[in-house]
């Protein structure tokens, strides 16, 4: 096999998409504005089957995304051997307080320095995901 | 500096941004849907200061995005130190076919199989970014 070969898309089941995020902390948010999508890196982790999202009390995603429709995309990819995976999580988002009773957030590290007060926790409608592998 | 160090969010100029894009060929484009946002890893290319996105006859992208507004995300991330950056090209997508005569596509290898006989381009109203690193 060389790197230039190009391998086989297939789908993922909903099962193997949460053990595939659940090993990864960082994954993309995408809500709509009238100006269009808009994507951001975020540091994520997951509480049951949501997804918990750290922000900071200012942000566009706050402003705008609370009870709108988001995606959270999360890939991990290999460029020498251009195999991978992405999986897709569509759904509602919702803007949390911390300590506000109504479920414990999952430990989540963010990156940037900075307070994180807030939690947007996204609940799911639909998961998917591809992998790109050799075929079988 | 450890590990757990949690570095500064800078704004990038609109120059870097372009540059970062020229690094990578992977990327991923969101488009927006009756039931909210989609977000899906695609192999990109540049031609002056346009996206260009080869996709398939029957993909999604080219069915739900067509004259709409789209944003096309890349990022580069080293989990080891937390640093990295993202960029963020906001524009109107456009379904192009081979040879229409009206531009030249760049280079793109797609890594899926298939045939990928369409092009997106995506044309820029608004191009930011960041980079997470060390303070200066």
């Amino acid at each position: 096999m060389t790197t230039t070969d190009r391998h086989e898309l297939r789908d993922l089941s909903v099962e193997e998409c949460w053990t595939l995020l659940g090993t990864r902390t960082l994954g993309r948010i995408a809500w709509t504005t009238a100006d269009g999508p808009v994507v951001l890196p975020v540091n994520y982790g997951l509480a049951g089957e949501t997804v918990w999202i750290r922000t900071s009390a200012y942000s566009a995603l706050v402003r705008e995304a609370d009870q709108s429709r988001v995606a959270v995309e999360v890939d991990l990819v290999d460029e020498a051997t251009r195999t991978g995976w992405s999986v897709l999580v569509r759904g509602t988002a919702h803007v949390r307080f911390p300590r506000d009773g109504r479920a414990t957030p999952p430990e989540v590290e963010t990156w940037p320095a900075g307070p994180r007060p807030l939690w947007v926790v996204v609940d799911p409608r639909e998961v998917t995901g591809r992998r790109l592998g050799p075929a079988r």
